[in-house]
C-alpha cells in the first residue's frame, strides 16, 4: 500500500451501517457514512464514524461518487442499496463495491431466485401456476411486495378465489404455505480462502403478526385483525446442532451453483430465509445476497462466530476482515466489482 | 478524594441489584447490598458484593440508613424501590441517591406521565373519558395495577359495558388498544456530558400471555383462559436501524421536556415502553425513570452499548461509569438528589 | 501429571459437541470428536477440534473405545448419548466418563424423575391415574416420546375420552396442563467446591407450535393444524431477579435429594424444564441431568455466567474448568464414573 492512500470503508446511513462501520473501525479502517439530511443526527452520534458525507436524499448519491473514489473508499452494500438507489444505480457505480453486482439481477427476480435454489437442489415451497387449483394452504404475495405489505393467506381454493377478487396487485405468486418456524441463517463465504462460515442466526420481529399470539383467540375473532409482516426488529436464535450440517450444505450448494449460473458467483455475506417443518426439513423462502439486518443483533459477537474467531466478530466486521486479508494478499480486485 | 472515604455503591437486593453491583465492582467501587432476610441466601452467592446489610424486611430500610451514610454509600434506585419502600420513603432518604427524586411524582401518576409525553410531542394511545363511547378496541387498566394484574381488553362498546359490570377496581383508565409489537428501549442520559445513549432493547416475557400463542385456537376457545401479564423474564431485541433515529429523538424529547416541567429534569437510565404499529410508528405506553429489569439481559454487554464503549457495558455498569466520571470532575452533587 | 499423558476431552459429534469442545480448547485441553460418517463434514470445519475419530454410525462406538482410553480421553456425555447409544452402552463404558452414570436410570424413567422431584419437595404438575376422571386441562404424553412427537391436549373429560380412542401408544401419562410460560434453567453443580451456579436460561424454539401464534385465529380454525413440539432451536431469556432465589433453591433441593436417593448423587450440568404460572410459581416438567442444547446460545458467555467468572463461560467451558480444577486438586476420580 506504500505510496497509495489507504482504503476506507463506506456505506449508506441505513439498515446495518452502524454494524458495518463499527466492524471496519475495529479492523483499523477509516470509515465514511453517506447520510441523507433526515438521518444526519443519528449517525453523528457515533465516534467510530470518521467522516459523514451529507446528501439531501439518497437519490443524490451519484453526486458524491467522485468524492468517494478520491477517498479511496470501498462501498459495502446492504439491504437499503437496492431499496433506495435501485439496481441500475448499483450496477453502474464506479466506486469500489464489495461483492458481485452480477448477483443483483438474480436476487431481485423471484423467478430467478427460485431457479437458483432449484438448480442447487434446495427445497423450496411448491408454487402454483396462474389459475391452477390449489390442494393445500397458500400464501399469495404480490411482486415487489416491500416491507411486509401485499400478502395474504388462503386455506383452500374457495378462500383463494374469494380473496383474489379484492386483491389489487396484478402480478403475484401463489405459493404453498409451509407450516413451521422461521429461521434466518447468516452465512459468510470467503472467496479468498474458499470457506463458508455460519456467523449467526435470527428470527424477525414483525408487526403486527408477532403480537397476534398474545391476543386470545376469542378476542381476535371480533377484532378482525389483518396480519401484517413489517420487520421492525430481530431476536437471536441458535439452531439444533444436528441440523447445522444441513445448514452448511445448503449454503455450499448455493455458493457452488452461483459459480455456474452467475458470472463470478457469489461471495461475502448472504442469508437464507428458511422455514423448518416438524419433519425437521428446511424450506427456503428467499435468499438475500448481502448483509441482512438480523446480523445487527451480533455487533458484540455471536455464539457461532466465536467458533472461528477469538474476538467479537459480527458480519460487518467479518467483511472488513476479508477486505484486509484481500489487501494483504494483493487480491482486493477479486472481491470487488 | 484524598482524606475522604471512597464512595461505595449500594442498592436493595432485588430487581437488577446483581447487574448494578457487578457493574459497580467492574468500575472499581466497593459494593453494598441491602437484603431482607428471605433473600439473603441469593445475594450471598456473589463475590462482587463486598458487604451485605441484612434487614428483616424492606420496611426496616430506615434503620440502616445511617450506616449507609457512614459507609459513604451512593444508593442506586431500581424498580423495587418504589414498590417496596414507597415514594415518600424514597423522597425523604438522606443517603446519597443517584437520580432526581423530583421525577418520582411524575412517574408514579399515569396522568402526569401522559402529560409529560404529550408536552414532549410523543405519540401516546388515545384515552377515553369516563362514560365516553369507544370507537376502537380498548384496554382497561386499574390504577396502580401492579405486576400485570387488573387489566382487560374490550373490542367494542358492548363488550366494554359488559366487562365493566364485573370489574372490581373503581379507579381505572380506558385506553385505545394499539395493535402492534411491544419493544422496550433502555436509554441512558448523561447530564455530565449532555449525551443520550440507547444501551439495549428487550421485550418482556409475560405469564400467561406469552404462552397463549402456543395453544391452538380451537383449544383456547374451550379453555376460556383469561390472559395475564405478569413479567417473569425478558428476551433481547434489536430495532430496525431506520427506526433508531426516531428512538433517539423520542428519548431526547423526553429529556428536554423533563427539564422544563420537573425541577432539575431527568438523568441516568430510563426506559420507554413502546408499541410499534404496522405503519412503523411508535406509541408510548409508559415511561420508567430508572433502570428496568430488561437490562439484566445485557450484564455481559449489548450490541448497542458496544457502539459507544470498548468494554462490556450494562446499564448497571454505565451508572457506575457516570458516578466515577462525576467524582473525577467534581460534579457528583449534580447527579445525586 | 509428570510421566502421564495429559487428559483430553472427547464427545460425540452431535447436540452440544461444538460448545463442549470449544470450551475444552479454551481451557487448554486437546479435543477429540467421535463422528459418524454422515456428519464428518460438519465437524471438520472447526479448528478447535484437534482430532476426529470417524465411525460408520454411532452404534459402532464400542469399537473405538479402546482408542479413547489410550488417548487418555474423558468423555463428556450430552443429550445424544442416551438417544444414540442407549443407557446400557453408557453404563458399560470403560472410558473415563464425566458425571454420575447412576443418574441415568432415574433420569430416563418418568416415574422415578417425578419421585425425585417430589422427595425434593419441588412442585410438579398433577398426574391422573389410568381411568381417573380429569377436572382440568391435561396433556397426554406417550412414554418415550422423542423429539416432540406423541403428545396431545385435552381440555376436559369428554375431549380426553374422544382423543384417546385414536391415540396409538399404549403406555402414556395423563398430566395436568399447567398454563404458563416455559423457561429452562441451566445449572452447574460443582461437587469439588460444593457450589451451585445458574449459568444461563433459554426457551426452546419448537416447530410447528411456535409458529401457531403468527397464524390468525380465524385461519387456524380451518387449517386444522395439529401442534407439534419438535425442538429445532433455542432463544435466550433472563429470569425476574425476585424469582432467582427460588430457582437456586430448587436446584439445591434437586442436588441434595440426589445424594440421598442416587449413589453418589448428581454433579456437573443439569437443567430444570419449568413452567411459570401467573402466580409466579414454578412447575417442573422435566429434569435433564447433563448439558442441554439451550446452552448453545451462550458459547460466547451469558449474563449469568459473567456473575461468577471474568471470562466467556459456557456450560461446555464450565465442565472443562471443573475437570481442570479436579486434576489440579487430585480429585479427578470424584467427578468421573
Amino acid at each position: 500500500m506504500a505510496g497509495r492512500k489507504a482504503h476506507k470503508i463506506a456505506t449508506l446511513g441505513s439498515h446495518s451501517a452502524l454494524q458495518i462501520l463499527k466492524g471496519a473501525k475495529d479492523e483499523g479502517f477509516l470509515t465514511i457514512c453517506v447520510v441523507n439530511t433526515m438521518r444526519l443526527s443519528l449517525y453523528r452520534r457515533f465516534k467510530f464514524i470518521d467522516k459523514i458525507i451529507e446528501i439531501p436524499s439518497f437519490s443524490s448519491f451519484g453526486s458524491i461518487e467522485d468524492q468517494l473514489i478520491r477517498e479511496n473508499a470501498i462501498i459495502i452494500p446492504h439491504g437499503s442499496f437496492v431499496a433506495y438507489l435501485g439496481i441500475e444505480v448499483n450496477k453502474k457505480m464506479n466506486v469500489a463495491y464489495f461483492g458481485n453486482k452480477a448477483v443483483l439481477d438474480w436476487e431481485s427476480d423471484r423467478k430467478l431466485q427460485r431457479k437458483w435454489m432449484q438448480i442447487a437442489n434446495i427445497s423450496v415451497p411448491k408454487r402454483f401456476k396462474k389459475g391452477e387449483k390449489i390442494d393445500r394452504p397458500v400464501i399469495v404475495k404480490s411482486y415487489g411486495a416491500a416491507g411486509g405489505q401485499g400478502y395474504f393467506f388462503a386455506k383452500n381454493q374457495k378462500e383463494l378465489t374469494f380473496r383474489l377478487k379484492s386483491f389489487k396487485p396484478k402480478k403475484f405468486i401463489v405459493q404453498e404455505y409451509v407450516i413451521g418456524v422461521p429461521l434466518y441463517i447468516h452465512y459468510f463465504y470467503s472467496s479468498i480462502t474458499n470457506t463458508l462460515e455460519i456467523l449467526s442466526i435470527d428470527k424477525r420481529y414483525e408487526t403486527n403478526v408477532d403480537s397476534l399470539g398474545r391476543i386470545p383467540s376469542q378476542n381476535q375473532q371480533g377484532l378482525g385483525i389483518e396480519p401484517s409482516f413489517v420487520v421492525v426488529g430481530n431476536s437471536p436464535l441458535v439452531l439444533r446442532e444436528s441440523l447445522l450440517g444441513e445448514a452448511f450444505n445448503m449454503g455450499e450448494k448455493v455458493v457452488a451453483t452461483s459459480k455456474n449460473i452467475i458470472k463470478g458467483g457469489i461471495w461475502g455475506p448472504f442469508c437464507l430465509e428458511t422455514i423448518i417443518t416438524p419433519e425437521q426439513k428446511f424450506s427456503i423462502i428467499e435468499i438475500s445476497c448481502r448483509i441482512v439486518a438480523g446480523t445487527n443483533l451480533f455487533i458484540n459477537g455471536s455464539p457461532y462466530s466465536s467458533l472461528y474467531w477469538n474476538k467479537e466478530v459480527s458480519t460487518g466486521r467479518r467483511i472488513a476482515m476479508e477486505i484486509k486479508e484481500a489487501i494483504k494478499k494483493g487480491k482486493l480486485n477479486k472481491i470487488l466489482s
